[in-house]
């Protein structure tokens, strides 16, 4: 794109990932001339504000694109899967936050400190990959160029806010009537949410895994750019509002100590290393909420196979896992 | 020992561990003539309850023991060093909850289902396994058996009252002190645990492991009598009140399908298999507290090795994983 300002639409602006990336596109500067807030009937007509200025939400149709350069969208795979043909017709490049296009081989799924070059390849859309993802194989692609993983096996331990608005206050209001002894019946998760972890994000597939343990493997491998790396995943939710945890137990091809893997770790972009145990530091949600990096800590050699280690990842899934990864592929789609 | 009636103390009788042994000696209509409550001093005079009468809580001291046939101990690492031999010289047998003894090479380490032999061999004190170890092995020992496991991958997601009463209050008082945007001051955990994840459970090792991540992998090997199975592990401390759940990656020497793993699990001792993900049923730390038996879900095939499965595992951690299987050691005392 010629440099310039740029007319950008934000599509599921008022959920809890879009507000947020409104909020980067302000924190980043982002070059906007015209700011084109859309969402569902349900939610236009409700005000966001950009830049100190109150915008009124439109309602996405089909002719919302008109005279938009970038299209951000994170409303739900259905909306994408409808209306982001019309946005790249009427000449926006799209960057889509849901799992609509993720895994189709002609558009390309993107995290710049990864596959950054992924991009050049876009034909209109360019999918922003899952929360538990981003994180994962942003701490991932530089051990993988050192030492090359071989096997991946992934517990997660993921916030609430992945799921939504709606999801947060339901932790919110089912802790409450915990403490005021009401009864307490989910709503967006299958079962209560507040003090229980619940080993089910998504629906199940027919092999037993989850949609989310699913996308974790094949999204990490198309990343990776590489289909030989062995990944098994189990998703868990539990009661925290932001960032995802996510334990890590890795196989090498080639030998690799856990002070190589730090040093390697605290050169590499988007991640800062917590890892001083006598200090009892490494990485937390309450401690990442907000904030941009992939953290990683408790890095440590698993002596159960031949060039194994663990380690334990924490990122704010909707800023790194959702709306500034967007945002990012966005900046890098100035320079193209 | 005879058959009769036997005299038992519960030494840590007013903690959480101590309060559940008491009211499962009752439940479970345990042969007892004189009951003797102990603890420390500062909660020596507190009155506990056993089978509708009172007991005033007496001083832990090395002359508590005469006339005790079976002395339960739930009160650390160090009053058991210090108090568990006077017990033993007194003439009773000592089972004994904390990590003191577990290591041992001389006392067995027993969870009844796995290795109930092993109590036979004792000289006076047999040790319970750690919470997060006991509904590891039970679970695990049959599907050993039927496909012999080489390697262990797990990663825990356990509850704040493997920490004791205190812990439960911090949580609690932490929720609340959120909600009323309080400022909060960990004292029991080394981290804010309302909504957050601590990977970090006891202290950390020179390895860069935690002394909890060291106890499941060493107790793992010898309650399964087998030294060649490869163990590692994450211990992870989440907000919830009751039960631990474990996320657990396993590799077999021989082809075991899910089917079969099912089955086997359903006809062992102390084990409830909820796997139902068509109607989204698996095991829940909610469903699981204060309940008995160590429920097992998710099992499903993990193609990344030869022999592989994922399972998740939970159980009531101060129940099985502790008092139960306590009081179940004491149950097969009066067998032999």
């Amino acid at each position: 794109m010629a440099k310039g300002l740029y007319n950008v639409a934000v599509v599921g602006a008022t959920g809890a990932v879009g507000e947020e990336m409104i909020k980067i596109l302000e924190e980043r500067q982002f070059p906007v001339s015209v700011f084109r807030p859309l969402a569902s009937s349900r939610s236009a007509g409700m005000e966001v504000s950009f830049r100190g200025e109150s915008y009124i939400v439109e309602e996405l149709t089909h002719d919302s694109f008109e005279g938009i350069n970038i299209a951000i969208f994170s409303a739900g795979a259905a909306r994408s899967k409808e209306f982001a043909p019309s946005a790249v017709d009427a000449g926006a490049v799209v960057v889509d936050n849901s799992s609509a296009f993720r895994m189709d081989p002609d558009i390309p799924l993107v995290v710049p400190e990864v596959n950054r070059n992924a991009i050049e390849r876009h034909k209109g859309i360019i999918a922003n990959p899952n929360c538990s993802t981003i994180q994962l194989v942003t701490a991932l692609k530089p051990l993988h160029d050192a030492a090359r993983i071989k096997r991946i096996v992934i517990s997660t331990y993921q916030s609430v806010s992945g799921a939504g608005k709606e999801a947060i206050d339901e932790l919110s209001q089912q802790t409450k009537d915990m403490f005021n002894f009401q009864d307490i019946e989910p709503k967006i998760f299958p079962a209560q949410i507040a003090f229980n972890c619940i080993p089910q994000i998504d629906v199940f597939l027919e092999d037993g895994y989850t949609k989310e343990e699913a996308k974790m493997i094949n999204e990490t491998k198309k990343i990776m750019e590489d289909e030989s790396i062995q990944v098994t995943a189990t998703c868990v939710r539990v009661p925290v509002f932001y960032s995802h945890g996510e334990s890590v137990n890795l196989e090498f091809a080639v030998p690799i100590a856990p002070d190589f893997a730090r040093e390697i770790l605290m050169n590499a972009p988007g991640i800062e290393v917590v890892d001083t145990p006598e200090e009892q530091k490494y990485p937390l949600a309450t401690e990442a909420a907000g904030k941009d990096p992939v953290y990683v800590g408790r890095i440590r050699r698993d002596n159960t196979v031949k060039h194994g280690l663990n380690m334990w990842i924490v990122s704010d899934n909707i800023r790194k896992g959702a709306a500034l990864n967007a945002i990012q592929i966005a900046e890098e789609l100035l320079n193209l």
